[in-house]
């Protein structure tokens, strides 16, 4: 899974039939240092996350794997919403509380 | 799914026999800031863009999972035109109506 | 799919046995001015192209779509020739009969 | 696969429902010198690794084909923890027991 | 497939239990001009291949389609080994007899 923040909301009315109902986030991925890259995705969303937080999504046909996205042609999805993240030198990497 | 934006029309008149029936266009990746990217992919279309449109690609088995594309050696299909994409700050990314 | 150039041929006599009979070209992804990039890949052949020739080539499972690589450890497939592609501007950005 | 490091661990209590039990480890990528990439990946875990191994993980539907991950929203896996890599020179490129 | 020399082996002996009898092989991907690129994949094997030589792997779902790797979590397999490559010019790009 690739580790991302939701940058913003992504509307569309005129989408494949077998969209409906799936909201779109936009997402932009994080480094080793929880800096934001270069490079964005727009993803499903089946846990309820919302702008601004830190999640987790899967690619490809793995994204299809949640009862929201099965069967429909989306190869992304946010599946978790980070908590927290430790190294093995015992620093806390991210924090979600701590935001 | 990717962002991009439709900048051409690809015609091919000897093809695989799966694909008969099936339009091509060729999209160029949209960064964080909505610039063009130096990649490029040829997409097959689910919901009849058009060329100078923003819309939302789906990559590999995804984009197989449309009506248009199921069982076709189609890797890359348009499934969404965008509307609108707003940031976390409120700002508007992008606004079709505003183009 | 991706734009690519076929540049050469590939032969391999030892090679798993479920490939028998595919032939295998060496192709160079183009960029958005099509250019030569600095990728390449080795593809299996569903139409029947040659060397020098523009192409679409699929990836990944969408590779395995077409008649001549269904269950066949292939994840790259030459399926269209190109014959034109056309910009927004009315440009025409590749022109096979002018090559 | 991909060779990696474990650098970390990542806890998330919102996660999508079929994700429950599965712990993920944060990867960061190896280059040919075993030194850090600049790219990281979250993974799940079908071989009980730590923070500080060396490892494979598998990308994509391969990260389901294990009994941990089956049919569930994951598209990396951690299958096989390093002993040792040894190159054609003769040289060991890398060696856990040394480590 | 892409194109890579077989750099060096890997030794694993805690894997997941769906890998046992599989040999895994370090390979560096190779650019335009034969030279070596810095990105590295562990692949399996279903040709016999050796350090040394000049191979295709596939990857994703397409690296499972071998008798060798059938519903296994291995996402890269050795499927063919090189002989030659020839280019437009009439030139040899690669051959293995000439190593």
């Amino acid at each position: 899974m690739k580790l991302a923040k939701v940058v913003g909301t992504v509307v569309s009315t005129r989408k494949d039939e077998k969209l409906d109902g799936l909201s779109f986030f936009l997402l932009q991925d994080l480094g080793p240092d929880m800096g934001l890259k270069d490079s964005i995705v727009v993803a499903a969303d089946s846990v309820g996350c919302g702008v601004g937080e830190v999640v987790l999504y899967a690619s490809g046909s793995s994204a299809r794997q949640t009862n929201q996205t099965n069967n429909r042609p989306c190869d992304a999805t946010v599946m978790a919403i980070i908590d927290s993240i430790d190294l093995e030198s015992g620093d806390r990497l991210y924090d979600k509380a701590a935001e």
